[in-house]
C-alpha cells in the first residue's frame, strides 16, 4: 500500500460508551496502516477541549498490549467533553491544527460532536486549507441519524435488557410489588425499548415500557399500574429518563431551587423515583426505584461482541475514507440483511446528521404508549451479541 | 448412612440474594442423602406465608438440571415474604407443620426470618411438638452476628465494587465533574465499605465512601467534595442508602406525603439523588446520582463463586446438624485462616442470632468517617471471589 504523508488528530466527544475506545484503536490502526512513518497519530486529549489546549498524545507509540485493553475499557481514553463550538471557534480550532500541519481529524461523538465536525470541516474550506475530517459515531442512545444503529447502543442495550431479567427475578419472589427501572435516554426511547428484550415468557418483567416520545398522564400510569397488578400481583416497569407529562414537564422529582446545573440544563432523571412515590401514595402499594445511570454505559462485563468489533471496524473504514480523499463525513452503518444479520459501512455527509436526532419510530411502539411492540425485536436482538441469561421457575 | 424419616418444609424469607438458591439445593441436597424415601422434602411457597397458606411443594421430584439451573438463579425460588410473626402465630405455624407430620424446618433468611425460626423453635417446645428448626444466613447486608461474613454479601460486594471501577471509568473522562453511587443498606455499612476495592491507583475511585453507621453533616460533604475536586478535578463518592444527618433524619429525598410506605415504613433511598442536588446547589459543580439498587442483589453475572459454593455448602452442613439432632440454630461460618482463606461452618443458637445487627466495626472507617481503612480489604477481598475488572489509563 502506497503510504500517505498528513498528521492526524483523533478525538472523543460527549458520554463515552463501553466500546468508544474500540473505535478510537480502529481508526488508529487504520491511519497507522496507511500513515508513513514521518506522520504523527495525535489523541487530542479532552474532546476539542485538547485541541484549543493542544494537548496532543501521540498515540503510535504504545503497545499492542496496551491498546488491546484500553479497546476493552469503558470511558473515553483519551478524555471528552461538551463543548459546542461557534463557527468563530472552529475557525480557531482549524487554525491550531493549521499550525501544527494536522491533515486528518477524526471526532469519535454523537450529534454535538457530528456538529463540531461539521464546523471544523466548513472553516477549514472557508480557510482554503486542506482538513479532512471525519465524524465516527458512537452513542448509547442510538439517536443518530442516517446509521442503522449506533456503536454503544448493542452493549448498553445488553446491560439494560440483562438488568431487567435481573430485576424482575427479584421482584416475583418477595412482596415489593412495584419496581420501575430507571433507563438512559432524554429524548430517543431506544435504550428504553431494549427492556423488551428481558421477556421470554408472558408474564415477564418489564410489564410497561414508558419512552420519552410520547407524555405519559398520571391517570393512565396509574391505570396501567393496577391493571398489571390485579393481573399478577407484581410489576416491573421500564421508564426513560425523559419521560415527560402530558404539560411537557418532566417526570423528574422537582428540584426547586437546584433544578438546572450551572450550565443552565436543567437536570433529568430520578423520574423512576418520582413515579415510585405516585404508586406508593396513590395505589397504596410498596413501590422502589432503581437507576442504574452512568454504571449502564460503563459496565464492560455485558459488552455485545458484536458491538465492540462494529465499533473497532468503523473506525478502520472511517480512516480508510479520510485517506482516499473523502472529508465532512459521517462513518455510518447500513443494515444489508437481518437473517442471518450482516451489515455494511457507508459514509454520510455530515450536513445531514449533525443536530439531527434520531426518535423511536411510533410503529416499534404500542398502541397505548405503554408497551414495545414484538416487532422490534428483529432490530435489537442482533446488536446486544451474545444472548441474555434467563432463569428458570420452578416446575408447576 | 442410616437414613432418617421425617418430612422437612424449607422457606426463603427476606430480600433475596443472588446465592439464595445455592443455598436452597444444599438444604435439598444435605436431606434427600439424609431422609428415607418416604420422607417428603416441601417447600413453603412464600417464605412463612406458605406455611399459613399450607403451600407446599415437593421438591424432590425436580431432575437435577433444573435443580442446577435454579441454584444459579438469583430472586428467593420459593417465594419470600416480609412478615415478623407473634409468639402466638409462631404456635399457629407449628401446629400447621404438626397437621402435616413435619419434622424439620429450615428458613434460610436475614435477621427477622432468624427471629421467625427462633420462635417457632420456641412454639414447638411449648407445644411439646418434636420440630427442629434451623435457620440458614443469607444477606447481602452481613449483618448478621456471629458469623464471620453472611452468604450473599461476597457477589453483591462484587457487583458493587466493580460499578465503581466502571463509574470511575466514565466520570474521569469526561467533564461531569462528580458522581454519586447509591449502595444497598439501610444500618450496616458492610456492602458500601466493599466500594473500596475499586481502587488499584490513588486516584481511583471511590474517593470518598460514608456509610449509615454514622451521621454526615452538610458542611462536612460539602467541604470533602470540594477538597477531592480541587485535587483532581472528579469526584466519586458511595453512599449508603440509610446514611442520616446529624439529627438523625435520613439524607434521602424528603417526600412529603408520599415518605412512607402502606405498612408504615419510612422510603428509604434517594440518599445519593438528594446529595447530587446539594453539591449543584452549593459547590456550582454538575453532579448526578446512580442507584443501582435491586439490580446489584440480582445480577447473577457478578455472583462469587466463592459465595455461591459457600452458599451451597452451609445448606447442607444446616440440614447434616439438624437431622444430627441440634435445633433452634443458625448455621454460621468461622474464618479459619486468612492466608490463603479457609473456612468452617458451626452453629449458633438462634437467640443469640436473632434481632441483633452486625455494623461495621469503627475500626474499619477513617477517622473522618469519610473513608474506608486499607485493611478492610483483608476481610471482603476473599469473599468477592473472582478478581475485579481494572483498566488502563493511557501512558501518561
Amino acid at each position: 500500500m502506497r503510504k500517505t504523508r498528513g498528521h492526524a488528530v483523533i478525538a472523543q466527544g460527549g458520554g463515552p460508551t463501553p466500546v468508544i475506545n474500540s473505535s478510537l484503536l480502529g481508526v488508529v490502526l487504520g491511519m497507522d496502516l496507511r500513515l508513513d512513518r514521518s506522520s504523527q497519530i495525535f489523541g487530542a486529549l479532552g474532546g476539542i477541549e485538547g485541541v484549543f489546549q493542544e494537548e496532543f498524545q501521540d498515540l503510535r507509540s504504545f503497545t499492542n498490549n496496551h491498546w488491546k485493553a484500553i479497546a476493552a475499557s469503558p470511558g473515553a481514553a483519551l478524555g471528552s467533553c461538551r463543548r459546542k463550538l461557534s463557527r468563530e471557534e472552529a475557525k480557531e480550532a482549524v487554525k491550531i491544527l493549521r499550525r501544527h500541519d494536522i491533515r486528518f481529524f477524526f471526532y469519535i461523538g454523537g450529534n454535538d460532536s457530528m456538529d463540531t465536525a461539521l464546523k471544523m470541516d466548513e472553516a477549514a474550506r472557508e480557510l482554503s486549507y486542506e482538513l479532512q475530517v471525519a465524524g465516527v459515531p458512537k452513542t448509547i442512545d442510538n439517536d443518530l441519524v442516517e446509521t442503522d444503529h449506533c456503536p454503544g447502543y448493542g452493549s448498553a442495550a445488553r446491560y439494560i435488557a440483562q438488568s431487567a431479567i435481573d430485576l424482575g427475578a427479584d421482584i416475583r419472589s418477595l412482596p415489593t410489588p412495584v419496581s420501575i427501572l430507571e433507563v438512559m435516554g432524554r429524548n430517543a426511547g431506544w435504550l428504553t425499548a431494549a427492556t423488551m428484550l428481558a421477556r421470554k415468557r408472558l408474564d415477564d418483567a418489564p410489564h410497561l415500557i414508558y419512552v420519552p416520545e410520547h407524555p405519559l398522564s398520571e391517570d393512565q400510569f396509574l391505570d396501567d399500574v393496577s391493571r398489571i397488578y390485579d393481573r399478577q400481583g407484581w410489576v416491573v416497569i421500564a421508564v426513560s429518563e425523559g419521560l415527560k407529562k402530558p404539560d411537557n414537564q418532566s417526570w423528574g422529582l422537582n428540584r426547586g431551587h437546584v433544578g438546572q446545573d450551572n450550565f443552565g440544563h436543567s437536570l433529568q432523571g430520578d423520574v423512576a423515583a418520582s413515579l415510585a412515590s405516585l404508586v406508593s401514595a396513590r395505589l397504596k402499594l410498596r413501590a422502589r426505584s432503581e437507576k442504574p445511570g452512568l454504571c449502564g454505559r460503563a459496565s464492560s462485563l455485558l459488552v455485545s461482541s458484536l458491538d465492540h468489533r462494529e465499533a473497532h471496524e468503523i473506525g478502520v473504514f472511517a480512516a480508510e475514507q479520510l485517506v482516499a480523499g473523502n472529508s465532512g463525513f459521517m462513518a455510518g452503518i447500513v443494515r444489508v440483511d437481518q437473517q442471518p444479520y450482516q451489515t455494511d459501512f457507508t459514509i454520510v455527509a455530515l450536513k445531514k446528521v449533525a443536530n439531527h436526532e434520531k426518535l423511536l419510530p411510533p410503529e416499534y411502539v404500542s398502541k397505548g404508549w405503554n408497551d414495545i411492540r414484538p416487532h422490534f425485536r428483529d432490530y435489537v436482538r442482533p446488536l446486544i451479541g451474545e444472548p441474555l441469561k434467563h432463569y428458570p421457575l420452578l416446575p408447576e
